[in-house]
């Protein structure tokens, strides 16, 4: 069997051992369901307050501000859908680059009569002070731009949007699902009212995320039901994956100089091989300010989806685009925001690196790379 | 440590160990997206296809037709409100002893507009048919009736429910989460349109579940975002999890008749102890035809609460009621619809068995509850 070449990290992450130990007594022994009041819940219980003040600490909130749910894509759309069901009406402003978890809970509230607008990012993807402070106006109810762009990589101005917003009224929410656990966040310093995370993108199980919620913020529950996570999210609580989740972002958060430089190194390591930055006939997307280790490159006149199968013939996984778009072969609404020339676009592949790559396969890449624009 | 006697099985159940095993290769290795074209997804595209396929056997579906989701909370939340918006009008028929997964969620869309009906069940616990055919009119888009009560345990006759929604043209949906796994269900014999499960209440992890739709239900997505579960539910596949669910289903519908057959003969040891059938003191809940090993019992100037602390210092766990309701120490929304005079609502506990369950415990269980009443 060839050796795996995992450079897909923004897609999904391998489960932290250590995180995958701290949810097996959850699985197996301790199953009591948290919200039931005899001593052989305490476990579970005592397993949830804790994670959640993990949680609370590593992104600088209040435990009580931390909801857990089922992964970033129900955090966004609680969000955008738990802001617009409030009052059942609203103007919303997001970014053409956004996710499809906020994309289309946008399109399915627009056809409920919301008002969306959609700022246009530079050619960089960025969303500027600029863009949104046009946008912005009173009768404004959220504004939510991501994080990170998880094609491009491109790092938002989020405390300086988050102002603007606030300016005018309006609530601020940002979807962190590819930076949390990536990069050093702080809610309180870049005070955002809401904030999605999912812990599969950063080593902990698949099926669980977060949605932070400053203290005060009007929402309303987006999955009714039980009495669970303040009666703001029903469901009995998945503790064993609640437990991994807090254990893989402490311990990200914990090496995320180190994780960080390691990345960077790499991917500077990468384009440095490839020549990126005087070749004409690659592009590095998203500007200068990107998330350590998410490169994406337009190669002029490739083919991704041909890129990326050759690159699998050699055991290297990258991808062309969003994991979510997998069966959709055509130009994302990514790479047609930032408007990137078609002969460029095309050729795109995203590469993206964890702390668990090596020197070693950043070459084996880079060589399969070589070979195929030598073809 | 005083031993365990786990007679909460309403609420959750231990997650089956050769499930966890099952789960393991998807939570330590075969960790790629499952929405990813390579290679390494491989294992996970199978896994996900393969537990479909399982799942669907077990209850007489399509594969096609099971939506997995984060549980049952989401799949009720979904089949309600997804209902609703599809048009953003409607009328919708449910009963007054749903779980709060569904009667919250049907407040939720009442506050929107729609019209919602409560249909009261007999002192038994049960929805007739009666009662449907007066309450279901042309203009009612949704009929949801729960396959079996969770407090009280009683089954519901919902083929000819369903039938009756039919007549009018309305669409059938059952919350059968205490029921699948436990009772043998056809949903092709039961002609419903949509049945919502959860894994943790058969032996499977907790955090997982499934929404069968059958073919041609018109429905929109719950959860928006990317292109995952045919472009009806979205978020990166909780792969684990889904084998996990499938593996328990599976064995648990394999040896549903042994199963059922043990824990009825516990259910009638402990009511034969209890001298139940001849004892005023006491009202087993749910009328004649109850889920196996369910027992809800009413005490005559007890109090639930205090039986249950009492209970639980002898390491007994059973539940005043719903686990999602934990902290609501009033009579149930359930025994206040079967019109259970006070003097024994208050006292009432859930007693619920499953195949793990023993005589002995069955006779720790009865000797605890003859010295509180002795008291």
């Amino acid at each position: 069997m060839k050796k795996l070449v995992y450079a897909d990290n923004a897609a999904t992450t391998k489960l932290d051992d250590e995180a995958f130990e701290a949810m097996k007594p959850y699985l197996l022994n301790d199953y009591g369901n948290a919200s039931q009041p005899y001593s052989f819940s305490r476990a579970s219980k005592k397993a949830l307050k804790n994670a959640r003040q993990i949680i609370a600490e590593c992104i600088n909130a209040q435990p009580e501000e931390i909801y857990f749910t089922s992964g970033g894509t129900e955090s966004d759309n609680w969000a955008i859908k738990g802001t617009f069901f409030l009052n059942n009406k609203g103007r919303i402003i997001t970014s053409e680059i956004e996710h499809h978890a906020i994309l289309n809970s946008t399109k399915a509230i627009e056809s409920m009569g919301c008002e969306v607008v959609y700022l246009k990012p530079t050619k960089e993807g960025l969303i500027t002070i600029d863009e949104l402070s046009k946008a912005v106006t009173k009768q404004t109810s959220l504004v939510s731009v991501m994080f990170a762009n998880n094609e491009i990589g491109t790092i938002q101005p989020i405390k300086e949007l988050a102002k603007i917003a606030h300016k005018s009224g309006a609530l601020f929410h940002t979807d962190a699902v590819q930076a949390v656990g990536h990069i050093k966040l702080d809610v309180k310093d870049l005070d955002v009212d809401m904030l999605s995370a999912s812990a599969h993108k950063f080593n902990g199980p698949k099926g669980i995320g977060f949605l932070y919620i400053k203290n005060g913020t009007p929402l309303i529950p987006y999955i009714d039901g039980g009495a669970q996570e303040s009666s703001l999210r029903a469901g009995t609580e998945n503790i064993a994956s609640i437990v991994g989740m807090a254990y893989a972002l402490k311990k990200n958060c914990e090496q995320i100089e180190k994780n960080t430089s390691k990345v960077r190194e790499l991917e500077k390591d990468l384009l440095d091989l490839l020549g990126v930055s005087n070749n004409k006939e690659i592009i590095k997307n998203g500007g200068n300010n990107t998330l350590p280790g998410t490169i994406s490159l337009s190669f002029k006149n490739q083919n991704g989806e041909a890129m990326l199968h050759r690159l699998d013939l050699k055991g290297i996984c990258v991808s062309t685009g969003s994991a979510c778009d997998g069966k959709d072969t055509n130009i994302s609404h990514v790479l047609k925001a930032i408007k990137l020339d078609e002969k460029y676009a095309n050729g795109t592949i995203r590469i993206s690196l964890s702390k668990n790559n090596t020197k070693d396969e950043i070459m084996i890449i880079y060589e399969e790379i070589k070979r195929i624009l030598q073809k």
